[in-house]
């Protein structure tokens, strides 16, 4: 790290600071400069150490220089990390679509959005059983119930499915159905459940959080690789911002930021990241073309009657007519779509590199 | 609720959305304006159902009309709430600082943590026993450890404490020792955990997350009084906005606010508002002025080698110092602050009125 | 208008707000509801009038219905604008990218950027001669020495330029020169200007203020199509967020939020949006499988040696790679884009809707 | 400045950049970490080299060590700066307090606010003979008229005025009339209006852009001294952030962050900042008590009538209300306010320290 003195500070500041680093274990490089004076530190292994020095007098600010994270960068490792659900590859060629209901309201329900989110090509079931919702008055989840319903669809469609953890004390009972444990936006600093999530060795999908920095972002994705679990998506959702017309604003340069920075694959959730159904199908676009591994999509069999968040979610219908959308994109970025007899191994052939 | 309808909606969508109203119990009062029909809605309880609404054909837009929260609210309940930490009342006219260190580190640092900040004026003891932690590599706490140091010192300094929660799991143990919960800011929208400290019926301290609405705020205490527990102070501590010169935006309205809209107590942490102890000050100062009946400050006694958050911790001189600067302020607008020789009793005299 | 009176509000309050109305040429429908009694107003012309209502006593809120603008609003006219640049239609089938230096700073430079972008299938020039620079220590612009080598190389290469005015006093020298005169984000709420530039009948590129409102950003048109000129392209360029690792946070869902409400073109600045060259990539195929009518690229001959904003510029290589990428994704979308053999007409074999 | 190369930069890619560093005028450090190596640049006068570096192979960030601004800054000048509004100086002991109507909307209306306002201590007047205002539909301000009109009253009156420009033309008109002139938000970088309003040697109120840092607030400072006026007043007034329930975010700390980095006195206007006058008196108490110089703040004889920000108007007897309860707080933080017999002399006498 950079140590950068205030412009007069005394000679016995800097060899006081000088001496905590090296009692610190840093080697330390000092340069005088003409109004400050600036001191680099050799041996900075996790970014830790800047709170050891800032306070001292003299010191202006602290610059860091090695990447907070490790594990989960690219620096470690610089292929992209292909993260199984079910036998499903995120983060390969192949462009992966998870959908279903916000919410698992009744096996019908469930069922028939399963069958129609696999009809149009989705490879991926979600539904949530346990509801984090911001009012105590609304509809908190099925729970095990649903979670059992969402078993028992998968058998009779087969399709994989993803579904929420909210609680500690639940992640053995999800990681006991699910194929692949969702982590939400609230709860991406949740450290603890990620920490028990991770230990279950499934899949983790860990949405942003609507307040995170990228950077925080990777963090909590280390939090899970540093319990022993390599196998996270990270999923773009949205993040909060002065703009009043759409529930959040969906940061897809974000996607780019993330695979310069890390070997993990990403996806976007265009549904919570607008709010509305009518701005998905463009988002979703946008976001394969911008490099995302997939997309995960709210779709209701009745929208209208949806027991939650059924303005964002899509009728099947137009799920099908957006799956059509994004095979020819997905083409045109090198990535393949299972659908329509369209698959991956044909993907590419117009495509004009990455 | 109002339901905007689009221009040119035509009858028949119009009759269907009011029909729908009508089937959810409402009371529908159609207005027929030259370019859109609005529809106002009568017997709208607990402002749930516009998702059942919105995604009719023709609907424009709902406007809510009733607030989503309702035992929070000052319309249910119009004399302010006091909360009494151990017998501190919090939200009267006495304006209460709680004061230690960010983290607890050992019993030595806390004891004299606590010491020092008795003797300067504060009636609580706060410290962490679990941290969360951006950072998997940083330190997390002492956890039970910490909790019986923090329950010894307050036998022998004779202040209450308050410390914080990150996991249900580790409610119960957190309520046998300490006098209040923290909920932290990451962790508003941790629903289970709201309701599992709630159920503790402790006196809960709410932070207010870092980008969460001031109405979603409200929404996380309600989740806390609807488990029984009326006991709930806010804690406005800073949101995430563009400006980086400060860790946080502290967001002093929101304590005016929080009281035009809701009974309970509200206090302010000036220290990670700003993460910046020089900024402690003036902020702790403003806060008392826009009529917080509380502080919470973190107070080190060698915050250059504090493990957690040195930067933004004050030096017991200055903590002392502040105390000082605080008590003709608070005395201005008619709060008592019970320091050196001024008595609550003897507030106001000097006051403006509120 | 609706109006929504405070719960407890007196008969005498609601009277007093309906004949207040009354007199401001409203017809006024009340609705009494159980807690809260709402008055729906018609007759609100131009959304203006709720500020001589809003202190009355008893008021709660206002809920306007109307949308504030009239003449950039889909509501007005429902067929796209098509805006011409020197002959180039924006707003149509085919896909728009201008792209050039961020500064005009010498003719060579020009000529250079001017020959590769048009080789490359860019249509229009765009290259600044005033720069409004965050410091007044910032290389400035060439000015009129600018706007002339600009005309020049028009000239010479075949392309109409677009260069952005930055003063009311500027505007005709501007006008004179370049076939389109930009607004940048900081000036898009100077109102002079956007009059003084729109009486000139030019087309005018409004780009979107870094932390408007999609609201507020078609009110500015509303201010260049009120001064009688509707040949207005709006340009989304990132807003500003707590984001750190890019510059800016590129809001692509704005496109189909104007795209609903208004029948103006939309184009996209990648350069600006994001502040770095790589992510330029990315986020201008996003751009256009969003549904963007265009791209504004910065393209620099030499970027490590350029003047101005030189790590978001392309090299002419990487821009030339970018039009590659992007021809397949506007054909996705049913867009054409001039290049390589690949022309208009033959756009939208593959499209997919929309 | 520090540049840091990227993890795996070769030999030939540090050499180029410390022969690019020589050839700028730099002295060069080279520091090898095992992971990074980072390189120090001495002689970085205007930090603005760093974007001639950024582009170079290998180059992973720039940290600037130098503020990019000078004239503005407490290392050039350590003593606060006062500015005199027509015989009123601000930035010294006296806390003054600007008052008047958002709008002049006649003299009558406005002689009333003058009176008003200097009965209950107000030593500067305000008022907008130039409105910027979002919709082209709203009351743009009686311009000429508007500035005969103040300056009648001053006379009447006996207090000096501020008065906005929004446009280089009117700068020289605008100076003729007033005492001081302010630079609204939206115009914050409009640098040729800061330019020609700083060569008129008036007073310069430079309000904070609504999404600027407080570095680039500066930065627009130096704009204005960089053209040789020294006369520059700062003024907060909110920010835009997430938050709805306000019309902006307030944001004291700057307050203190200004006055740690500058010499520039910095006042507060809680009206604009909230939006809402029931606001306006907790947020002049906290600014008061953060450390602000000043307060300007919109009274309205008639607020529910007013043309232009009525909410936030404050009535006269509630402007007076204020002003009684600011005396205590401005004794309690050792400034003096003129007013009901409480006079600066008497000062500090209560005050805890700064």
């Amino acid at each position: 790290m950079i140590i950068v003195m205030k412009p007069g500070a005394s000679r016995e500041q800097i060899n006081a600071v000088s001496e905590r680093l090296v009692e610190l274990g840093f080697k330390t490089h000092p340069i005088y400069g003409q109004e400050k004076t600036v001191i680099g530190a050799i041996g900075d292994k996790k970014a830790l150490s800047s709170e050891a020095i800032i306070n001292l007098p003299g010191v202006e600010k602290i610059v860091p220089i090695m990447k907070p994270y490790k594990l989960v960068s690219r620096e470690l490792k610089d292929t992209p990390t292909i993260v199984r659900i079910g036998g499903v590859p995120v983060g390969g060629r192949g462009l992966v679509v998870m959908a279903g209901p916000c919410a698992v309201e009744g096996e019908e329900q469930l069922l028939e959005a399963a069958r129609a989110v696999k009809a149009a090509g989705a490879q991926v079931l979600r539904g949530g059983a346990f509801k984090p919702r911001t009012s105590p008055y609304a509809f908190q989840g099925l729970e095990e119930k649903g979670l059992k319903m969402l078993a028992r669809v998968r058998e009779e469609v087969g399709l994989p499915f993803i579904t929420e953890a909210v609680d500690t004390r639940d992640v053995p009972l999800v990681a006991e159905y699910a194929d692949a444990i969702q982590i939400g936006a609230r709860n991406m600093q949740n450290f603890r459940l990620l920490q028990e999530a991770g230990a279950t060795g499934k899949p983790i999908l860990l949405k942003r959080g609507l307040a995170a920095t990228i950077e925080e972002w990777l963090m909590a994705a280390e939090y899970i690789l540093d319990s022993g679990n390599p196998n996270v998506i990270l999923c773009e959702r949205g993040i909060r911002t002065f703009e009043t017309s759409t529930r959040f604003t969906l940061d897809l340069a974000a996607i780019a930021v993330v695979k310069e920075n890390s070997h993990l694959p990403v996806i976007v959730d265009p549904s919570h990241g607008t709010g509305s159904w009518r701005l998905v199908l463009p988002m979703a676009r946008a976001a394969v073309a911008a490099g995302a591994d997939g997309l995960i999509i709210e779709v209701h069999p009745d929208p209208a009657r949806a027991l939650c968040y059924g303005p964002q979610s899509l009728h099947p219908e137009t799920f099908d007519r957006l799956m059509g959308e994004l095979a020819p994109v997905a083409l045109a970025v090198g990535r393949g779509l299972a659908l329509n007899g369209l698959f991956p191994e044909q993907a590419g052939t117009l495509a004009a590199g990455k």
